[in-house]
């Protein structure tokens, strides 16, 4: 039987990072505000908080994350044999941000797969790319994004953005992360023992909408971004809950055999509602979002990053995602082999 | 080893065709040049051509079709394992279009992914799709469309409409289709005998290009929809032809085997091209794009409905897609059981 193995990981996050005093300022909103709200503290935006210029797209982000996976595996461009990339927003629906990040990486002649999801698509990438180990292929990269600049901008009019606008300035931010996947032990060694990824939204109202124009509908007014906190606040943490035992059920794990935990990564606050709610052991909580903001697809690759280095021979680590748009179940179970 | 088979398949249309005369009325041009340019007869369109009015979604016709695929395979909706989409155009970013077709499905608990993509987007549905059966699943779903709303309706000013702008309107239709994937033969006992799916667009401009807008940028005067048909031209007919041969030698097939064939399908002209130079064997052609338009993610499943009732037991079928949006050479070879 085949394993599958996380041989590096990479990350990116655009410019320097933006705190609450300058979001505070921005937005014409306290510092205060933010800080109970969300208790994030700093962001990364690809583009200028006083212009609003763009500097940086997602398949900037993403190559850059995935160059740093790759030469931080030791394996060379000709041993990837497949890419994954999962984001929320592409820089273009045509073609995809994934095919443009292979072309900045040099690959070539390979499959290269982009998936639409939100919070859970780093964990969807990991599940597709480990089937593509089992299914033969000995090493390829799994990567995630998300960017800002389509929905949220430096506006004049701070002062009469609506309350329910100003949540997404305050809770998201920029960011890459990847994943090099191998099916011999390479690099940092951790075997990916599970990988759960099941919707169960039947019958559900969706938490999120991230939703999008052409040129035929850009004068509508209807929402384009919009969170449902009440159902996130109640349904999430439990949903956190049943994602861990399910994965430690399925290996026989108990929690004390855990020595990390990656929680969901919505905002400080949030995660630390989560991580209050799940059963208590002995791991250590690693988390990334008071410091880069909500990523969507990038999160669980961020926390990864903080992961390897914790990591000694024989630890266990249990990764845990919730996606709200519309209820999936996501998560991971790693090894140090 | 475990084999992959379709059972069934399933398509939607929207509406009632609309035809060359009707298009012409619309667009201030003549029935001839349509005729000439493109070829295609008759699209359909989720959308009234007379007044815009949007009466179908992509998760209509995505749900309809697979609903079709999943009764016409004589299984129930427990037998689904998984279901995996691919699109261009989804109804919106989050949630997915996808979860929002499992739960009109019906369907609950099982991995759900949403694929971005063009013209080899239902390969890449099957690809993945195969890739879970072997990895396990016993049946599941693959299901591939596209819808126009978003970038075409009904003009006022029809007669400024620039000719590049034009060409979309004449192009593309909405469509879905959908295909039940199982281990064990069941229904059409169609086997999957290889799947291609290889991205060879490196240092290579893109030949398609779909944008889109959100909020902050959404008055912005860039393109949203082109094509580079000089380079759709020139480089599509030869590498169909590779991906012919690459199909047949991989399996150890000759020309001579296959029964059927179903070229790329981008206009009633240009398969017609394509079919011109692919290498001349005694394959019958089974294409729709005349009837349907180019219908994008669905052309393939569009194809498949058409090739299964002509299929007798011990014939075998080969299918070429290009996607030009950045060179992605995919394909399939099946054989009825």
């Amino acid at each position: 039987m085949t394993n599958v193995h996380i041989a590096a990981t990479g990350t990116a996050l655009p410019g320097k990072p933006v705190d609450n005093t300058t979001l505070a300022t921005m937005l014409g909103v306290s510092k205060e505000w933010i800080d109970l709200f969300v208790g994030t503290r700093t962001r990364y935006f690809g583009w200028d908080p006083a212009t609003g210029e763009v500097r940086g797209s997602l398949a900037d982000l993403c190559a850059e994350a995935a160059a740093q996976a790759v030469r931080a595996s030791g394996l060379g461009l000709a041993d990837i044999e497949f890419l994954v990339l999962a984001t929320a927003t592409p820089d273009t629906l045509l073609p995809t941000t994934a095919t443009e990040v292979a072309d900045r990486l040099g690959l070539d002649h390979l499959p290269v797969y982009q998936i639409q999801a939100g919070c859970s698509g780093a964990v969807q990438a990991l599940d597709l790319g480990r089937g593509l180990i089992l299914g033969g292929r000995h090493a390829g990269l799994v990567i995630g994004g998300d960017v800002t600049h389509r929905f949220l901008s430096p506006r004049q009019d701070a002062a009469k953005i609506p309350t329910g606008e100003l949540v997404n300035y305050v809770l998201f931010g920029d960011g890459a992360g990847a994943a090099v996947l191998t099916a011999e032990p390479e690099g940092e060694r951790i075997a990916v023992r599970s990988v759960l990824n099941s919707w169960t939204g039947r019958g559900r109202s969706p938490g999120q909408l991230l939703d999008w124009y052409g040129t035929t509908d850009r004068d509508s007014d209807r929402p384009m971004l919009a969170e449902d906190y009440k159902a996130i606040e109640e349904h999430v943490p439990p949903i956190a809950s049943e994602i861990l035992w399910e994965l430690l059920g399925g290996l026989g794990w108990s929690l004390d055999d855990i020595g990390f935990l990656l929680p969901p990564q919505l905002s400080e606050r949030m995660t630390a509602r989560i991580v209050d709610r799940l059963p208590q052991g002995p791991a250590r909580n690693i988390s990334c979002v008071a410091d880069t903001g909500n990523t969507g697809n990038a999160l669980p690759f961020l926390q990864l990053d903080r992961l390897v280095p914790e990591l000694g021979e024989g630890d266990r680590a249990v990764g845990l995602c919730v996606e709200s748009s519309r209820w999936i179940r996501a998560g991971f179970a790693l090894e140090k082999v």
